[in-house]
């Protein structure tokens, strides 16, 4: 497959890849969009233009949007069948590529652009379902000899997160202030967090509603899965800490989590399955899976100081994902939990065994313990104000390659 | 002040109430109502006969919705003086009063309405500040002679709950299903769950959005506050006793919540403000408060078995709560965490110190031990099928009451 548009070799939006994003553009106007090398094509126009006349499900002009909903809102078989016809309409001799006035209106250099939010969220839950990442975090608060909580093993843990905070790549997070206490001291005390961390993650995105009461089943579950972004979980470790006893962490991450602007759809990760480690003891049977439900993405993490260069500091896969996300969201709605459109479902850090795949400062140091070594001579044992944290993730094969761009975000003084 | 609706001395909608909710009028249309008495006032309908004329903020009919989202995030100073006019208009001899064909055409008995979930709910909290209530479970299920956690004085320890399986009063729940390890058995298993549980609270909903990064403090946090409904936070313990660690409740709970459908106002509660418990140690700069914060609210649950009447089990009272709103708000936004119109903020379980004011079956059975009894003959340790819970809340002082009708929800049997 060859696109009228070129790019390089190494782009994470390549003709295989027809992501789905919301744009604001030249400053005036908001449109979902796609994108394709490093041009965003707006997809409002194309629809005003009568490419997608054909689609009756297209009532009207879904793509006039601030946020994806309602085109994911449309299903599987509708959102597939027109990223399959934006992936015609990008290719050499199309229709759209003898069309130069839609080309010169509705095709824009990434420049010109901001990526706004691409959802709205009714509801976000966020996983816990890295077994190197649970180990690890046993490891150091708990007991080494038993990191695993008994439960981790038999069902995936999660627990809800905060919704309003999610915001897209590139806004900045103010470190949060909070109680905390020492260990040195009796009594806890109050200021900005000094133990702020990322946690390397991908989340889903829910492409239905469902009724209260009722259950979305392991084999039905990617049906309901829209597509993925690289989600940044911002974690205040020393919040957290004091806090999570005995209901789980919440001020201690509340305070933002990030996403990558741009959704790619399962149907673009199809060639990347993978088979997905073996889960011993046997689940139950509501978590019972067939197929390669796994998915071989490379992921890395770069810190940027604010007077120096990236560090990649974490390359990890979310192929060692010990719970799937079919796993994920039988388990989640299971109870008759009902979804919401654009419901965003996080796996929670995804380390791997290798210390460099370890997916947070927290792990990657230690607990602070083996501070990371900067190309500019610093030190890190958590983020510094001013740090830049980037996340990246794509796949690659047989030379195919589609991928996530970034999920960048900076943090600033405590207000 | 004697309204031209005549209404029994023991209703909890008097003329110093004027809540707000949403009601489906006659099958036919839907509308921000009030109510006095048995009667329910169409707001909509008022707007467009003018009564609100004179108020430049009401740019359009903002009663003309399905939620109250809209009219809320007018803030304080519009909704108060609007409420106040309502109030007027109620008053015999008024416009209203006078005017015989509004009063036939936006004036219902509450047979003819449908109630519906009042707000939109973006995010949802739940608290956990009853003092009592958090010993009591400490006690069942941690050390009892360390029955509270060491943080617990320090801050209202609260997690994020599931907004998109809040229910209006009268919404059936399914006993949910899932996972659980049973005490006598190596293994966990899965099915409908056999120890469902009510918990009492009460919940208030936030009125303005703010930015990320952005706190309240808790001299502002009571503007941000428009009212409260009575909250009944459906539990499943077995599912959550084997899950919760160490995330929290997940699946335990967000099968379902009961909210009651007439949002009471803080300043149709204002005369029932009330001192707080001392809270010794001294809380942190950013919790401190002066002036009465807790309300007396008299509460109370029933249980209505399948062929029986029903049976009042637990009487509390919201002036028990050690952490107040205002102290929740604040420590909830204090790391910068934003808000958005319609968030709901449940209180956590209400128990008072006498056993029969405890807020859960849990407590009342003392996890089972000691079951009730109930008017027909029959027993409950946790809540069986068909069962129907009804929770009742009102304030009363010098002949004045104010109250919040009821929340109520019957369990039908596992789908």
């Amino acid at each position: 497959m060859k696109s009228f548009i070129s790019y390089p070799k190494d782009s994470d939006f390549s003709i295989h890849n027809i992501p789905f994003g919301v744009a604001l553009i030249q400053d005036e106007y908001v449109a979902v969009c796609t994108r394709i090398g490093d041009k965003v094509v707006d997809l409002s126009y194309l629809y005003n233009e009568d490419y997608f006349g054909d689609f009756d499900q297209l009532e009207y002009n879904v793509f006039e949007s601030v946020v994806l909903n309602e085109f994911i809102e449309l299903g599987k078989p509708t959102t597939n069948a027109i990223r399959l016809r934006i992936q015609d309409l990008l290719l050499e001799g199309s229709d759209l590529a003898n069309d130069e006035k839609t080309i010169e209106e509705a095709i824009y250099d990434i420049d010109e652009v901001e990526m706004l939010l691409p959802v709205h969220v009714p509801n976000y839950t966020d996983f816990y379902s890295s077994i190197e990442h649970a180990t690890n975090v046993g490891k150091m608060f708990r007991d080494p000899d038993n990191a695993l909580l008994p439960n981790w093993k038999h069902l995936p843990v999660g627990y809800h997160g905060r919704a309003s905070s999610i915001v897209v790549s590139g806004t900045p997070i103010h470190r949060p202030k909070g109680q905390m206490k020492p260990a040195d001291q009796d009594q806890p005390v109050f200021g900005p967090c000094k133990q702020l961390d990322f946690e390397l993650e991908m989340a889903f995105i829910v492409n239905k509603m469902t009724d209260l009461g009722e259950s979305v089943t392991v084999e039905d579950a990617e049906d309901a899965i829209f597509g993925m972004v690289i989600f940044n979980d911002w974690s205040a470790r020393d919040i957290q800490s004091w806090e999570y006893v005995p209901l789980g962490p919440f001020l201690g991450k509340n305070f933002g989590s990030s996403i990558s602007p741009w959704v790619v759809t399962l149907e673009a990760l199809e060639q990347f399955r993978t088979s997905s480690p073996k889960q011993d003891p046997e689940v139950l049977d509501y978590l019972k899976f067939e197929g390669e439900r796994n998915f071989d993405i490379q992921l890395e993490v770069a810190l940027k100081p604010e007077n120096g260069e990236e560090n990649v500091i974490c390359q990890s896969n979310f192929k060692y994902m010990y719970w799937n996300m079919a796993q994920q969201l039988a388990h989640h709605t299971v109870n008759g939990c009902n979804l919401e459109v654009g419901d965003m479902y996080a796996s929670g850090t995804i380390s791997g065994k290798d210390p460099h795949s370890f997916g947070s400062m927290l792990e990657l140091t230690w607990r602070g313990q083996y501070p990371l070594k900067l190309s500019n001579g610093e030190e890190r044992k958590f983020i510094q104000d001013n740090d830049t944290i980037i996340m990246r993730a794509f796949a690659e094969k047989e030379d195919v390659r589609v991928g996530f761009g970034e999920v960048s975000g900076t943090i600033l003084p405590a207000k």
